[in-house]
């Protein structure tokens, strides 16, 4: 069955983002913040435990190095460089596997990162870099060069289909700093309708195609839970027919 | 055979600290900054990839959360977070262990917080929570918390003799800011000193008890480097009669 | 007439902390947080501009170096390197004044170095020494060092009653972590209560003597919005009877 | 007289970067960093203190936000975000410069900063809009944005000659991670040679315009004070010939 993906433990020391509580028990697995663009130690030790909790597999988001951007400023950073970067951050929350007896599930990167390996030969290859010490599928974009240079280096890339964000006429997504608010059932009659055609409707009317093998929703959109809650619930009455 | 154990890996972006390079060929076990006081992702692979060159074995020297302090500020926090804090650093620690095909050897706790574990239980107790994932020794000073606590909780206590701190009269290390040089043939005495009757002399010109089961070295004092290649010269010879 | 404080500009990042938008609009002075335990050069750049539009006066609300912990963290730092932490806070925070066209009205010390400043000389002394540079009155609490330390260096102390918290039958305050939502209409009684007759009831049924020169509402207080509305209205009627 | 003015004050915790202590006496300006590339609140205050005891004129140093990469890395910040970046920085200097009753002397943006603004319109425009506030010179260089959107907004734009800098035959210095040694005496024959004729022998063996209103050298170049030295008493001998 299609797993349902979302970015869980994005807040901050005090400061919180997105309503986990209400998400967790909805999603299939969970991409775990590690210290970068969001989170800190308390809140890694806390979404960890409540994946396990809720039986959510984990895997690792690491970003560039921009807390106070949240990960969204791209920036120049040498290919050795942003691997240690990562292996950092991905040592890290498996620490906090350790902690809790799980093993970690996938990579995959957050905000400019994702972008940038989509477009950055050396960018995709730094994940790779460090893909090869954890050995664990990473999470892409269909059409761009993580379709090409994980797999060429050995690495399972896994295509997500987002369901909170609009697609533009060239299947590059419509990034926005707010996610606005997505109706639990437009939103999965989408996501079956990629599922089902491998297209999406783009802002500009157009359908173009797009990856099925997981379907991605992101905490700190509006109603992140109800539309994760639908979506299960339609995957599991579709599974028979949906990809694996 | 006693070994030489020292702080490595203490720079910070483009900041370097001590000469890693000089004194990595003359100990045996590295204690290896994780980024909280000391030490970034870059430091952290170069010093690891630097250990293995050098046949070194590569322990976890994590710290309070102050790196404009270098670790060396005394602050409140509670068990639950001292533990996560600690196991973030660990955890990235082991992420480039990972990467070198290398194991983690043992915990030693950097600064304050060695100072706090030896005064305060719940300090010594979070170090222990981490100490419960990790599975390895943990360096500690006699005659204090570390002592009782560490293998109260089950974990074996490595007692350490300082090279290049004094000692007061009542057994405890006089911390300086800045390390004064060492000069190796008196060094070297004092720590052999230390191994066949386990005291030294203080300041007070009182002999004292001390642990003897690991002797540490500051990689800031001037001529750590030289001050390491006699010890370990010396330590070999003496190798028969020294304990453990 | 005395006036209403808020703690303002607490987000960070995409991160945000209380509802500025809300309250502004209903106090006369905004503690402005400066980078330290929470906001940074994007939020401290909109708060002031959102005093400025509803003629709130601004001071810095400067804190221990802390923003993993929100400032609530007790550590050790010494006189000289505090006062540098806080002139760095208040310079910056003077540099969005200037470019608003407006000045610095006060200091108000936040979270752990309010608290140790009511009982450290040291600390107490370290804000005296960089109220010394700005020249402005330092908000504090009467019956701790605040109302004898800053008098004594020359500033003047505008001692607080605080709206939301409860008081300990020592006349301390009872900080909690997250602020329980307080009754407007409660709320302001015990505020005119504070400023007819000097005492607050305590959660202990006694009374004890309180500063009444300005009244402090935190942001992050459910409601807070509701509650400086309904006080400053009633303040604006009592405003002949109350102290200065 | 021709002003030589040097980056100081780059360290950062208990770290340290360039001999500030040799080089101050024997510059005119400095460039102190801010705390986001570099320096601290206590490096801050050692260096204006250091600066007003030998006499010599501070302005500020400011960076992106990226002290683990020195502000070396280019990075996408939007013209807002990155003109409240250098309030933030320019003010906390300020503050240090009201404690050591000295004023703001110029702005000169650091590493990539610098570099950006050279070439993208939105970076020298937001530059600009932090200088708006504090009206001093900025430092540029001759040939690139700086000399024409400093001016256009109103802006002195003093433009420098890189002592310790090898030029490129484009006109554009030649950046490297670590500063090779300077002869001085080589170095300063350079520096007369461009306050002369207004050119400089490039790697290319091409003879290309530079600015010569004003000389840096970089504290962290070996022998930077020796050059420092050389250069202003060649300069004293000269004064009467070169330009303002």
């Amino acid at each position: 069955m299609v797993m349902v993906n979302c970015d869980m433990g994005e807040g901050f020391g005090i400061w919180r983002l997105g309503d986990d509580e209400a998400i967790m028990p909805h999603i299939d697995i969970a991409n775990v913040a590690c210290g970068f663009h969001g989170s800190d130690f308390n809140h890694m030790r806390a979404t960890v435990r409540l994946a396990r909790r809720h039986g959510v597999a984990v895997g690792a988001h690491p970003s560039l190095p921009d807390l106070q951007g949240f990960g969204r400023r791209e920036m120049k950073i040498g290919r050795e460089e942003l691997a240690n970067c990562l292996i950092y951050q991905i040592g890290a929350l498996k620490g906090f596997l350790d902690a809790e007896g799980m093993t970690l599930n996938h990579i995959k990167p957050h905000g400019s990162l994702y972008g940038m390996a989509a477009r950055q030969r050396d960018t995709a290859e730094a994940i790779c870099d460090a893909a090869d010490i954890f050995r664990v599928p990473v999470l892409g974009m269909r059409g761009t060069l993580h379709e090409t240079v994980y797999p060429e280096r050995g690495h399972a890339m896994v295509a997500e289909f987002y369901a909170d964000l609009d697609y533009a006429d060239d299947g590059s997504l419509i990034i926005t700093r707010e996610h606005p608010p997505v109706d639990p059932e437009a939103g999965t009659a989408r996501c079956l309708r990629a599922l089902r055609e491998g297209v999406v409707r783009t802002v500009g009317g157009r359908d173009v195609p797009v990856g099925s093998e997981s379907i991605c929703i992101h905490s700190d959109t509006p109603g992140a839970g109800d539309l994760a809650r639908t979506l299960r619930r339609a995957l599991r009455q579709d599974g028979g027919e949906a990809p694996a």
